[in-house]
C-alpha cells in the first residue's frame, strides 16, 4: 500500500522534473535482454526500435528513470514490463551490482555517454528473458539479433548515443565479445 | 560427439588423480543454490546433508572437479544435476566471473579453506533455481534455508571447512548480508 | 575550466536542495579505506568517528554526493581528500562497477539501509589507501581497524544504520571476511 | 620457510607436467599490465613481446601456472615481477573474483581461447603498475600502448590467440572500450 503511495507521489510534472534536471544528477536503470541458452551463454541480443527525443529513430536498450521511492529491481521490473510487455519473464540479476555505471552528460566529450537534457547516472544490468516480448505502443519494433550482430559496426550505428557501447560492455561482461 | 569422448577420457583412475593431486592444483566449480522472487532477491539458499570424506555429516553446497576438455558452464550443470536432479531446472551465471575463489589447502591455517586431500582452486558462483531439487542417492537430504538460517553460527558449525564462509560471501554479493 | 564552473553551479541551497529531495533519489558515492599488503590482501579497515546529523557521534566510512556535471570518479576523488586530507593518495578502482549499491531510504525497514532526509542511491567501492589520512574538522577521529575488529558486533553497533553491513559487504566482496 | 619449500617441491620435471597436462586442467594467471591516473581510469596497456612456443614473434599479456601450494596472489606477484622485473610495484586486485575467466583448449574452435599443449583455466585480472617495467631476458620488449592502440584490430592481429580478446575485454571491464 505504501508503496503504491510512494510510486504515485514521486511521478513529476514537467516543470518539478525540468528543475530537479538542473540541480542533480537523475538516477537511471538499464537493463540489455538477452536469450540465453542452458549454460548461460547468452545467444541472442534483443533491442527496441524507438522514436529519440529528437524525432530520429534508433535501436537501443531498456532504459529510465528510478523514482522516489522505488528500488533499483523494482525500477528494473516496471520499465522491462512497461516496454516488453507483462508476459517477459525477466530473470533479474541476484547481485545488485551492476556490470557497469553509465554517466550521460550533456557535454559529449566528457564520458562518451550523452544525454542533452540532463546528467544521468544509470546502472546498467544483462537480463536474460525467459518468457516472450511484446513491445508497447511507444516502440515501433523489437528484435534479436546475434551477438555478431549486436556487437557490428552497422548496429551501433543504430543505436543512440552510449548504447552501442553498452551492449559491447555487457557482452564482454558475458565474456562473448570476441 | 566430441563432447563425450573429451568427458570419457577424462575420468582418472585412482592412482592417476593422486598422482596429479600431488603435483598442480585442481580446478573445481563451486554452486550456492539459492530461490530467488521476481525481483531477483535471494529468499532461501539450499544445502545438501552429504558424508564427508571422513565419514562424519556434514551440510555443503555443490562442488566438484573440472574434467580434461570439460567447460565451466558444463561442469557446473553437471554437479548441479546429478546432485540435485534432472529436473533442477538451474539458471547459470551469464557472466563467467565467479563472485570468488576459493583456494582450498591441505594447510588449514594458509587461506581458511580446507582440503586435507589436495590443493583445489574453486570457482564460485551463486546459481538460482527455477525446477525441483531431487538430491542423489549420494546426499542423505536437501533442505532450503531462510537466509537468516544459512548465515548463522549453527549452520556455520554444520558445513565443512569453507562452506559456511562460502554461504555468507555469496549473499554478501547478492547484498542479503545484513 | 568548465569543470570548476560545472562544479561551482552544482552546489544547491538549502532550499534547492530540500525541494529535489522530496522529488528524486540522490546519487552518492562510498568509500570503504583499507590498507592492502604487496598481494593486494585487506590488513586495515579506516574508520572516521563523526557526528551524525542527530547530534550523536557514530563510525562512518567516507560517503558524499554527487554534484551536477561531476563524474563518479571525481566525487569519491573530492570526498575522499576531503575527509581524509591532501596526502591521502587513494587507489581508485579501474572498474566503475561497485562492489553493491546501497538504498537508503526515509523508511528504515525497506532495504535495511536508513536516511530519514533523503532517498539516496549509493555506489559503494574498496579503496586502499597508499598515503597518510589526516581527517578534517569535521570528524573527531580516524582509526585503522583489523578486520576481525571491523567485521565485530561492537563496531556494527558504532555505525550509522548501514554502514556496518557497508564494511562487511565490502570484506567479502575482498575475500576476507570469515 | 614453508612458502619456499612449497613452491621448490611444485616444480615439475617436463614428464610429470606432460603426464598432468594430458589429464586435468591447468591453473594458470594472466594479468593485463596498466597504467591508470589518479581517477583510476586506465591510460594505457602494457603488452610484452615475446616468442610463442612455436618460435613466431607476437605481443603478449603477463601469464603463469600456479604451482602446487601457491595462492592466487602469490602466483600472480612472481609472474609479474619475473616478466617485468623488481621494480614493478604491481597494485594487485582486492577481490579475488577474475574480471573473466579463459579457458584455452587443445580444440580452437571451443571457446576461442586456444593452447595446443594443454586444457588451462586462466584466471585474469587487470592489474595497474605503479613503478618501473623492466622485461626479462625472455622477452624482446615490453611497451605501453594507449588504449585505442590496444583494441585496435592490428594489435589484436600481433597477439597469440586469445589475448587480443583479453585486452578488450579488460578495459570493458575498466569502462574504457568504445
Amino acid at each position: 500500500m505504501s508503496d503504491i503511495l510512494d510510486t504515485a507521489t514521486s511521478w513529476l510534472s514537467e516543470e518539478d522534473l525540468s528543475y530537479v534536471r538542473d540541480r542533480v544528477p537523475i538516477v537511471y536503470v538499464e537493463a540489455v535482454p538477452v536469450r540465453i541458452n542452458h549454460r548461460g551463454e547468452v545467444d541472442r541480443v534483443g533491442l527496441l526500435l524507438t522514436f529519440r527525443p529528437d524525432g530520429s529513430v534508433s535501436r537501443a536498450i531498456v532504459s529510465g528513470r528510478v523514482l522516489y521511492g522505488e528500488t533499483i529491481r523494482d525500477a528494473l521490473w516496471r520499465h522491462l514490463t512497461k516496454d516488453l510487455g507483462p508476459d517477459l519473464d525477466p530473470q533479474l540479476p541476484v547481485s545488485p551490482s551492476p556490470f557497469t555505471v553509465a554517466e550521460y552528460l550533456p557535454d559529449p566529450d566528457k564520458t562518451g555517454y550523452h544525454d542533452p537534457r540532463q546528467h544521468a547516472v544509470a546502472l546498467a544490468y544483462v537480463v536474460p528473458i525467459a518468457g516472450e516480448a511484446t513491445p508497447s505502443e511507444d516502440a515501433l519494433d523489437f528484435t534479436w539479433l546475434t551477438v555478431a550482430e549486436a556487437t557490428s559496426q552497422a548496429a551501433a550505428d543504430e543505436m543512440s548515443a552510449g548504447h552501442g557501447r553498452l551492449v559491447r560492455l555487457a557482452l564482454a561482461h558475458a565474456g562473448m565479445l570476441r
